[in-house]
């Protein structure tokens, strides 16, 4: 939405004088309120204004693509995230690899005996073990995962931008999506750049209210 | 921006039988023009509803959030790419595995003697070649390598959200972005979910006009 000329100097009044009464602004601009009205209306209702009454209009220090930005801001990791794909912490890498393969997936979390996350592996750690000298069937995955507390994780209340942030900056694919329970972390899902992928596809449909 | 009740409606007539002019939108709701100015102004300028004169309003068939995903959608290739890695055809695949972990990269770019682009290696190619019984010093990337013509690619005007339905539909994690040349496609640039996550906190944080 582009704002006109008119709009914008009720904008820049605003942000420098408000709260505000419309007859004030009006007054400032050598207008009536009437003529002004449809123009306060817009700025209100697209949320670069905000209006009480007995007091006036105040600037919401919202710019326009700000206002954009905060939809991206409310995207929970719960409506996004995928099914996680679990090994036990003593299953070989060889067979970690061949699940990777069969599930069709980039990480792999690592539980122990109560189902509580001890680790993560990447398609990088396993290939780093591959190119060892060691047999693959011999070694467990606890020897090569990434350990907890090592672990970066996310909650299912978490927003998508700050699991998004957290990929970027690790330099990871994929994040566990965590329960705290008694003994520990339990795995419930997992978000990949793939889900990320999938909220700006969604976004760019307009699927994502 | 939410509209009021009274706006909805108004959006609904021109959606239905529109163009249609002011004065025939405010009979239907035996309201008078004067009063329907504000509502009129706000959805024009909001971009749901265009005015011509002499004909009357239309509807421009955009809904509030897709005039945000129109941002989304204007989002090139050229400003979000990576520097590509790529090898020679006939380097082994422990040189590509190599190269994968000392450039720190998910997707290599395989090329001929003329800088043409011939395949792709993933992680999970080079994880697949690594459990195999061969020796991985003596086989070449172009026997493990996806080939073109199969390799997805895509040029630096395309659309970023082009891309990522690309790396969705055809799970993969990167896309070549090439230019043509008289020989085929050069490779000049890297596409990966990386890159579109980056996009996305780009948009949250406001940071793209």
């Amino acid at each position: 939405m582009e704002l006109n000329k008119r709009q914008e100097t009720i904008l820049q009044i605003v942000k420098e004088q408000g709260p505000i009464t419309g007859e004030a602004i009006a007054d400032q601009l050598n207008l009536t309120r009437a003529t002004l009205r449809p123009d306060l209306a817009i700025l209100t209702m697209a949320g670069y204004l905000d209006a009480r009454p007995r007091v006036g209009y105040f600037y919401t220090g919202k710019t326009g693509s700000q206002l954009l930005s905060d939809k991206i801001n409310k995207i929970q990791v719960n409506d996004h995230q995928s099914i996680p794909v679990v090994v036990h912490e003593s299953v070989s890498v060889y067979d970690a690899i061949c699940t990777m393969f069969l599930e069709d997936v980039g990480t792999l979390f690592v539980v122990d005996n109560f189902s509580i996350i001890v680790g993560v592996l990447s398609r990088k750690d396993l290939l780093r073990a591959s190119i060892g000298k060691q047999e693959l069937t011999s070694i467990p995955v606890n020897i090569i995962m990434t350990r907890m507390p090592n672990v970066t994780y996310c909650f299912k209340e978490d927003l998508i931008i700050d699991v998004a942030k957290k990929l970027i900056e690790k330099q990871i694919d994929a994040l566990p999506v965590v329960k705290q329970t008694d003994k520990g972390y339990e795995v419930v899902g997992r978000i990949t750049k793939t889900n990320i992928t999938k909220v700006l596809v969604a976004l760019a449909l307009d699927e994502i209210i």
